[in-house]
Parts: C-alpha cells; sequence; structure tokens
C-alpha cells in the first residue's frame, strides 16, 4: 500500500508554493469572499483509514458537487424512467448549456449540468413533500453527523444572481420538462448548491459511491447498479468541457464544484477530496486538478 | 392608378375558397380561441384613400407587430445608441433564439425578436415612469383613437405561459443586457403584445412609416431616416426565418404577429394590414402571406 | 436631378483622405497585390447617363459579384424548381457557413453565400457543355464588350487556396445536392470569381436589374418577376453578416466581392459600382460601404 | 473466475434469436453486401487464456477500431505536442462533426471522430515515407500475424463515397491544420479503415491496451502513461454520442466501427470483441452493444 500520508504531503508541500492559484468565482458574490490561498485534501480508504493535509475540516460551499447527491436520491426514486426527462452524454462546451437544451428540444445532454441538475430538483421537488428537508437529511445520515447545513448568506447570493439558471429553468417549462413552479424548483437547486461541507464530510458523503452502495456505517443506501452508472456518469460528465481532461489526466469519476471543491473516487478503495478556490478557466479547481493528477500519478491508482 | 376595391375583393374571393388555413397559434391559450376562418383586409393610401374588404374592423391581438411600434419609441429616446444593445441583422432559424442570444453574449439579433423587443422594452421601462400608460397613449395618438386598448385575457394568458420569454430576459439579464427587472420588463412586454386593435387601426398606425415619419394629421412622429431604417429591419427582419421569402415573394417591408396580423408597406403609396388567424409552418399567417403577394402581383407595386 | 458628378466627387474626396482603408484579402495571394489606395465610382443611370469618378475604369476581380450573374443564368433555366435545391433566407454568421449546410441538410441558406453558389455552378455546370464559355458569353453579350475575360493568375491563387470551397462542394455532394464531379464544378466556380471587370463595366451587366430585365441594349434577358426576386435576394444576402447593416443604412439591392469591388442599384433609377480593396472586418469594402452610404444620404435616394 | 465459456455461449444464443439486427451500413457499398446475421465474439485474457463463440475468425472491415491503432503509434511519435493539434474532449452530437471543426477552429474535438484521425493520418504522413507500410507492419507485429491486410474491395468504396471525408480534410486544411496534400491524407485514411480483421486479431492487436503497453509476446510497444490515456479517450469518445450510454452501460473503455465491430478492454483483465453488422440509429453495433452489455453484467467486470 502506498505511503498516503506522505504522498499527501508531498502534493501539499508542492502546490502551496504555486503563485497562479486562478482566479476565485465571482459572479455568486459570497464566494468572491473566500482566501484564495486556500487549500486541503482528505482521503478516505474504504477499508475505514483516513488521511488529511492542510483546511480538510474547513467548510466550503459544495456547488455543483451537490448534484451528484440529487442524483442519487432521484435515481433511487424514478429507476430508470429518470431517462426519460434526462441524457447521460457528455455535453462538450459549456458556453452552450441553453443552445444544447433548444437543440435537444428541453432533454438536458445529462444530469451533472445545470439544466440536468433542475430536472432532478424538480424530480425531488415532486416527490417529497419538503424536499430541502429531505435532502439535508439524506447528507446528514450518509456521513452521520447532523452538523452538516445550507449556507445562508451563500443561498442569498445565489438567489440574487443566478438569472442562467432562472433561464434554464423557464426554458426547461417551455419544454414541458419541469413540472412544479420555477420558483420552488429553484428554491431548491439554489439550496442544494449553497450546502456547506467539510472536505472531510464530502469524502465520507461519497463513501457509498466507492463502496457499492453502502456509506460509512456499512448501510446500503443506492443499488450497486446504479452505483456503477453514476460513477460512469462522473468521469464522462463531471468536470464541464474539461471532463475528457480529467479522465486524461487523473482517470477517476469525480465531480467539481465551483466553491473550488472537487470530489474523486476509486471504486472499492478510496474517496479523495480537495479543496482550492482558485479556479482555471473550464472552472474547475485548479490546484484541486493538479493535486488529483499527483495523487494519481504518485499512488499509481487509475481505473486505466 | 390600379382599382384598389377590385383587387381586394378578387384576392378575398379566391383566399376564401382555400381549404387550408394554417393553424392557429395554441401556445397562447386566449388566442386559440378565435374562429380559423376569419379573414379581412384594410389598404391605406398615403393620400388619404382607404379599401378594405371582410373583416378590417374586428379587433385583433397584434402580438409582434407591437415590436416595430415600441421599436419606433426606442430609437427616437436613445438614437444610435441603441445599437449598442441589439443587433440589426436578420436571425435566420428560429428555433435558436437562445442560442443565438448565447453565441453573441447577449446581443439580440435584431430588436423584431423576442430578446430583441426585450431590450427595447427595456429602455422604455428605463425611460418612461408609467411606460404601459405611454406606450398606449402613443398608439392611441399616432391612431388619432382613444378607443385602442390592451386585451386583458390576452395579458393574462401571456403570463400563464411565456416560459420561453421569462428564459429569455433573464438570459439577457445574466448578460447585463436588460436594466431593469426581469419582471418589470415583461410586464410592459406582455402588454405590448397584448394590444387588440382592427386592421383599419394597424394601417393608420403604421401609416409615418410610408409618410416619412409624419401621421395621418400630418404631425411629425419619427425623423425620416429613422423611418428608413425601421423599414429596413421590418424588411430583413420582420418574418422570422420567412423574412427572405417574404421579401422574394412580396417584397414590401412588414410585420407579422401571432395573432395572425401582418403589416406591410411601400415608402409613399400605401399600408396594407391583413387579418387570418391561421399560421403557416413558419408562424406568419398563411392567408395573410398569400393575399399579400397575390396584392403585389396584381398591383405592381414593390420596392424591388 | 441631383447632381449626380458633384456627388461623387465630394465623396471621393472626402473618402480619399481617410487614412483607414481596411485590410486588402489575404488569403487570395494574387488579390493581395493590389493597390490598397485604389478608389473609383461609376454611377449608370436606367436613362443612359453615366457618371464616373477615380479608377472607374481599371480591372478588378470580380470574385463574390459574379453569383448574382449566375443566379439570373440558372433562374432563366431552371425557374422556381430552383429553390429546391437552395433556399433564399439570409445565413447569418458567416463563420458558421459549413455548420449551417450541415444544420440544414445540404441546403444552402441562399444562392449568394458560396454553398449556395456552388450549387447555382453545378445546375450550369449539368445545363451547358461548355459552362465556363457560356457565362463568358453571357456577361459579355450583357455589357457588349467583348474584351471581358477571366484572369489566369487570380485563377491559379483560387485553385491553390480554395480548401473551404472543396470542403463545401464535398459536403453538398455528401448530401447528393451536387450532381456534377466536385473538380468540374469548383473549375467552373473558381472561374467564375476570377471574371476580370472595370466598375464600368459592371455597372453595365448590373443594368438589367434595374431597368426590369433588359440590358443596356434594350434586349430582354431576364424576366421581371425573375428580376424582382434577385433584387429581393440581394438585399436581404448580398453582404455576408453585414446585410442588414447594408439595408439599414444604405437601404439598396447590392453584391459585395472580396476583390473590394461592390455593386449595388436602384430599380429603375440606377446602377452604381465601388471600388477599393480594403476590406472592413466582416469582408466588404470599407470605402465602398461608406460610399455608397453617403451617396445614398446625399442624393435621398434609397428604397425605403 | 467466471465460466467465460459459458457466459460467452449464453449471451450468443439469447442474442441470435432477436430478430431486430439494425441496419447494416450502407453508405460505403461493399460493407453493404455482408451478411446481417453473422455475429461473433472473441475474448482475450490477459492472462493468455481466450475463449471464442460464433464467427470470431471471419474477416471484417475493421473502419474506425483502426484509429486506437494510429493514435498509438502517433503518441508514440509525437507525445504530448499531439494534443496542440487535437483535442481531448468528448464531441456530442455526431451530425454537426463540421460545425464543431469550424466552431473551434479546426482542432477536432477528439482523435476519435473522423476529423481527429485525419490529424493523427497526417502526422503518420508526415512521420513516415511509406505511412501504409508501416501501419500496416505495426498491426502485424503487435499481433504476431503477417496475413492482416488491406481490404481492397472496401479500399475503393472508401474512395468513392467519401464525400465527407474529403469535406472535412479540406476543412482542416483550410485551417492549417494538415500538413500533407489532402490526396495523400486521405488515401492512408481510407487504408486505415479497409483494414481486414477477424475478431480475434482484433483483440490481439489491443491486448496491449490492457497489458500496460506490452503486446502478446511480452514486447512493450507504447508507454504505460499513453495506455492509460487512450484507455480515458476510448471510454469518453469511443462511441460517437453513444460514449455515454457506453460508459453507463457497459463501463469499459472501447471502439466500434461502422464494419460492425467493437472491441473493449478491462486494464489487466481482458480485451473483448464482437462482431454483428447490424447497426442501431447511433452507428454502433446493435447486438455488439448489447453482448458486450450482457458480459459485464454477468462477469460483474467494469472499471466503475
Amino acid at each position: 500500500m502506498p505511503d498516503y500520508q506522505s504522498i499527501l504531503e508531498d502534493i501539499y508541500q508542492k502546490l502551496s508554493l504555486d503563485p497562479d492559484r486562478g482566479e476565485v468565482a465571482s459572479y455568486i458574490p459570497e464566494l468572491a469572499n473566500v482566501d484564495p490561498n486556500a487549500f486541503g485534501i482528505y482521503l478516505q480508504l474504504v477499508n475505514g483509514e483516513s488521511y488529511e493535509v492542510g483546511l480538510s475540516q474547513t467548510h466550503i460551499s459544495i456547488q455543483s458537487i451537490s448534484k451528484v447527491l440529487t442524483l442519487a436520491m432521484a435515481i433511487h426514486i424514478e429507476g430508470l424512467n429518470l431517462w426519460e426527462r434526462v441524457d447521460i452524454e457528455p455535453s462538450g462546451n459549456p458556453f452552450n448549456q441553453l443552445s444544447l437544451l433548444e437543440l435537444e428540444s428541453g432533454i438536458p445532454r445529462n444530469p451533472l449540468i445545470n439544466a440536468g441538475a433542475l430536472v432532478i430538483a424538480d424530480v425531488l421537488v415532486t416527490h417529497f413533500k419538503e424536499p430541502k428537508k429531505e435532502f439535508l437529511e439524506f447528507v446528514r445520515t450518509v456521513t452521520n453527523d447532523q452538523s452538516i447545513d445550507y449556507d445562508q448568506k451563500v443561498l442569498e447570493s445565489e438567489f440574487s444572481t443566478g438569472f442562467r439558471n432562472y433561464a434554464a429553468a423557464n426554458l426547461l417549462k417551455a419544454y414541458d420538462n419541469l413540472h412544479n413552479d420555477v420558483e420552488e424548483v429553484l428554491d431548491f437547486y439554489f439550496h442544494q448548491c449553497s450546502l456547506s461541507m467539510t472536505c472531510a464530510q464530502l469524502a465520507k458523503a461519497f463513501y457509498m459511491f466507492a463502496n457499492k452502495g453502502k456509506d460509512m456505517q456499512g448501510i446500503p443506501r443506492l443499488k450497486k447498479r446504479y452505483v456503477k452508472r453514476i460513477n460512469a456518469i462522473m468521469l464522462t460528465s463531471g468536470f464541464y468541457d474539461e471532463a475528457g481532461e480529467f479522465a486524461f489526466e487523473v482517470g477517476l469519476p469525480g465531480k467539481s464544484g465551483v466553491g473550488g471543491g472537487i470530489i474523486a473516487l476509486l471504486p472499492n478503495e478510496f474517496v479523495i477530496s480537495v479543496w482550492s478556490p482558485g479556479l482555471n478557466e473550464k472552472g474547475n479547481s485548479k490546484l484541486g486538478m493538479e493535486a488529483l493528477e499527483m495523487f494519481t500519478t504518485q499512488s499509481n491508482l487509475s481505473i486505466f
């Protein structure tokens, strides 16, 4: 077994010297206030061991990483029916997200782009009486951590600047692919994005995707065949138009968020979460991408 | 001078026999209730004479025809500055309206597509304290007809089904090309679309575009150079992706609305308005297009 | 009647002072050798009078202006059947010419974009045994000028650099919308583009479009209804993605070429040709566009 | 270890009953002559064992499967420089292949779409004096089988119908992303597509991608880090716009060809090749896709 602690510390030290941290996301005002030098890694092995370095216990806004967790809930509810409302193909360029939605008559390309995640949110809003409460409960349960909560300030930021999401939700509605009120779906969606978690908590939440659907308490949360498929979607579509690059350089299923968090995993082996708020030009954490590339190279672990 | 009354009657009789009336717009519920066999024409010569046939005095929902009137108001206010926020090129295919807006970073292709008309609406909302009242006042004044008004039922229909317009407005907002609240701009925009006018009133309202900017009372309402340019925009962009076809077959500047109305004009000669609610597959009045083609052929009048 | 000679001289003098001449086309090597300061205008009235200023008798490469002349030949042969193979709508952005062709399954948007002109060329190659000779003969006849000829050096340049045209022709072939060999059609197309004419000759060649189809000798060359329609296509599609701008600022049907020539006309009144090789960023002659705008403003003549 | 022979036979029997075989590719005339009921599978374990069923020893036209083999040769030559001329992102919809190339200024989205494979072909044409001979030699060497050869009849079919490839090559040339003559590159490209191999030979050729770069004789042919990356590209881009679906349902890196062949592999475990000429609507072998889905389900082997 590799000496994981040494590997993490080596990555941390080397990347800490990198003067180019990328750009902290500014379109959500609350995210722009984060220290660009923040950096943390948490590694959770499936065997129960864990390793960490840097700000692995600091709360961050998980943003789009939440899309994998809502997808897990929706696929549990809807099963294969889900794919009538959202496709599973990589989306290519991000600039044309609404364009794609128009071209493809309101069927989002996959559940990890915003339009797709809005459809997933709609499924949960339809199914649950109190979807925000249920989602929070789900995350708290699989992590066995009742302290996890929404960040009210980030939430307000989302509401006041989410014009593109309003546009996408209304376009979905025009195509009859949103069954609830636009406002209600966006309320849930902005909440899920505003969830605040540490790298450690994130790794625990995603443990089930590396462990055939069982969470850290050994409780089955998701069918094995769904786990396999969600991992496939993360690999092909987890990093916007850098998904191919990530598969190419890192070779793990994963998901990034505009808050600078990234989660990645090797089935049956580990979950790793990284946080550094500076983003590269594709919108993924710059140091996070580099850290994961170094980790798979040094540990010699990848699905390929 | 051609015998206009005979021409109109000939067109009316021939087209009345056409069993294929096209499809009445159904996406706005209130419009779907109109009699598909309704048909009327009104011809207003610049010299003051007028001719009419069929339901030329029935009120119809002018819908997108209103975009030319708000454009006239906005260009009067903003002059050339207007073109920093909206372009003047034909838009090609309609299916990709939001796509184009994304591709062109929030600058609508021209002021006669919905996105462009929303920017024009935003200009008026910024400039006037009571834009809905001012717009109504403008139309009443140039037609010298105080009876013109918004149709409340159509208006409610617009609000409850205008998801694409909500999407477009939010996307413009995301690109900082909408300065007022989305709701406020849409409130104005839905009002302008719901304006109810007869063919006769429409022809009178557009008289200024055929008469170098002076209305039927001889009062200057728009600078000559703006009239020339608005006519150019109507010719290249007045009929969605059938603009080329209309220029080709009819050869007049004009504008259609989804309510089945069409207005067209020959500078210094006449304004003609036609109404028949059935639409062709491009979204323009089927009989209206045919009537105008017959009219220019029989009268031998066109700009080309 | 306006004092045309004074107007032309005024335009010539004012624009001659403009230090910004645009960029001479460089992608065809032979065109890049032209003097960027060259500038000439020729005005041919329908009543027979003519006025000129500057290099109006210098030979230029007419390039895309030729598309209107081949269109006239093809519409004479095929009539309405032509529109089954090519559409008549404006094309919007030029960057996506092949994209549009793919999106629209091999039907070019209009006959004045390259793909459309290739279909027109194919029609002529099918119909004539010696299409290059026939085209030359047609131009010589309508201008009554046997000296007009292809420019061999430009022709070689076209062949060696026309990769985009090869791409478009092959794509048309893939969609079964090219009936002859790609090489044969391109041979004709490159010839038509390489035709060398003076501003004076161009104005004479286009006289028929301003004179209901009759050429300068009074001989009918094209049916009136085709003239009207070709003028409409020039207005909506004659200037790439600046067609709306040209209609807006100038208000005349016209066509530009990458050699820096522009032809424009007012039905029943005049034909005007301008040449200045520097192009604006849209690929139209910079001084040419400005000259025509000044001309319609000063002469107060436009179709709108 | 699963009972592979039983699994293969079970799949073979169940799928042999499927009346819907998809459509045999017709655009290449020579491919259209194949028996639509043909079906074979070959499984090569990394440990040296092999299993087969049906027509696993019949020669098929490998078509696009060849792209992975030329990519391996090119990456060996160019290393990371290769990625300046071709990207590694999934391409999404296939209908817009030339559109994407235009939108992205001549940089193909990945090396497994036709435009990307043409750039790869160009690299080999530049590097080798006799590229066709070298490619054949490479395939014969890694399979240790001198009988493999090009199929002359398929080759002629390619030349006479490859208009889209001519279009793509010329467009690449227009963007300066093809350094050799279009004809020369296409000559090589059509040869590689016409390579004729059995399922057994294909599995042996791809053995190196499952075995860290070493072929069946244990000879290193490709660096480990390149193997990992090519596998990643196969996973994200190996099945046109069904790549996401394949990752989702099968979960293996792989590549399909229009001849009905599919190759897929699990690193360190096995290579599997399937052939059935009928294609689904996405252009991948219908039975082939189903067979692989059944194989990973029954063997419980996948990268996820």
